[in-house]
């Protein structure tokens, strides 16, 4: 069955779905994106990353493209029709058409598009021995909190993660701290059984996943801190892990060329997956 | 008389001009571009606009969409097909359409978009009377080289700076330095007459009308220098300007809240002004 896309105002097949070479998405990276996942016919924390969307629509004074019933509405309709139980939606509001001009156009209608495709998961094995991650200078911009396209410098940092066999690239400040990944937030946990991650500020994005993350552990009595940590630090931690909407929790295994404890993923990260698929499976079905 | 627009093999009616939303311009900006002049049906510094546009894409390993001939002459074309003898040429390349995910598809084809429109310049008395600045931090990312369609920050900054009635916006690094404007290079010159601007590192784009114009200086015998200098030097400097493709050598008369001067273009700018317009005079017609 061929996919199909919202682009607009229409439903169209996937191939179709085109925006306008002056859409400010295209020649200006103006707009930002959400992902949601769509876990066994049921939207994991929709409310969570609808909010954020509207916080980065509204860093950037993007106008909301209609109001959040609607497009809750349609978000449902691209899962419906492209018959996705497991997968993810991909949602991208930008400032719209206009006549090329650095400064914001004073009638441009902000451009939604929303696909959804299907997501295959790792095998139980792959998750056990877990991945590795290399690390890079974070040379992205001062407002990493923002979810904006302007992903260049992610799109580079992964990549330099691909080539070298890796899962994902850990971007490293100034200091000599691990910020985030190019596409997930970073964790360790140190060999006091404290779980570590970096404070949400302008440097990272706070991640969805990350936020459930975090009430979890709190749920649960674990002991958590929100604090930068060096790279020395995680190197040498018991274990570490990332997370995002589509990796979940994700053991960490190697950074570099530091494998950490037996390299097999640790009881501390997995029984935080275990938490998080029992967290999804509590969601509203669609 | 309707625009036309090249998309990936097609002259097409501006309207219709669209790319997929799989691009990955749009979801990542994962392209480049450049702007070429057409002053008088000459195209202003072409070849090193095309040497630029090669570095980029080498710089982010995106192949080149075609030879440089075949570029040059869809060019030509779309200016011809537009009418235009006066304005400018924007050209888009990015790494072609993939299934989403940050590290580079295997298979893509670059896209190319190449499409022109007719500008118009500000009247003499606009020159004469000069332009204002405003200042903001540079929170760009670290390969500003790169003339990427990661336009965001520079979006922003534009946008403050017409907010307060400015033309531009000049970003100011963490030692309190100038590094550029939004969209253009920024210069100044000092109570010895020397003409001062940074010099070209990852942390500004390299301008070819800011080569241009260093060639002109030495080419006249010109006191200059490349340095970095700072906003307190630039609030006091005798003159100031800044330089692009559309703004060629634009007078800056107030930096904030200080008017430089007498408030009105000074002699060395609009000197280097007039020489500007002698080259471009001299470009090869089409």
């Amino acid at each position: 069955m061929s996919r199909v896309a919202y682009v607009n105002g229409r439903y169209v097949p996937h191939g179709d779905a085109s925006v306008h070479v002056e859409d400010r998405g295209y020649q200006f990276a103006d707009g930002v994106y959400e992902v949601v996942l769509v876990h066994n016919g049921r939207l994991v924390d929709e409310g969570p990353h609808l909010d954020r969307l509207d916080r980065s629509l509204s860093e950037l004074s993007i106008k909301q493209p209609m109001s959040r019933l609607a497009l809750q509405a349609i978000m449902r309709e691209v899962v419906r029709r492209n018959r996705v139980r497991t997968g993810l939606i991909y949602m991208q509001v930008t400032r719209g058409v206009a006549r090329r001009d650095h400064a914001f156009p004073k009638d441009a209608t902000p451009a939604l598009v929303i696909t959804c495709k299907r997501i295959y998961q790792p095998k139980p094995e792959a998750i056990e021995k877990g991945v590795s991650v290399i690390t890079i200078d974070d040379i992205r911009w001062a407002r990493c909190d923002i979810k904006s396209v302007g992903l260049l410098p992610n799109v580079l940092g992964k990549q330099a993660a691909r080539e070298k066999g890796a899962f994902e690239a850990w971007q490293i400040d100034a200091e000599g701290n691990v910020t985030e990944g190019t596409s997930s937030n970073s964790w360790i946990v140190t060999h006091d059984d404290e779980l570590v991650t970096r404070p949400a500020a302008n440097d990272i994005l706070n991640g969805i996943t990350r936020q459930t993350i975090l009430k979890l552990a709190e749920d649960r009595g674990l002991t958590f801190k929100e604090r930068p940590f060096s790279l020395a630090e995680a190197k040498s931690a018991r274990e570490a892990f990332v997370s995002s909407a589509t990796a979940f929790v994700m053991p960490v295994t190697q950074i570099d060329d530091a494998v950490l404890g037996n390299g097999q993923a640790g009881s501390f990260t997995m029984g935080l997956r275990d938490a998080y698929f029992d967290y999804m499976a509590d969601a509203a079905p669609l």
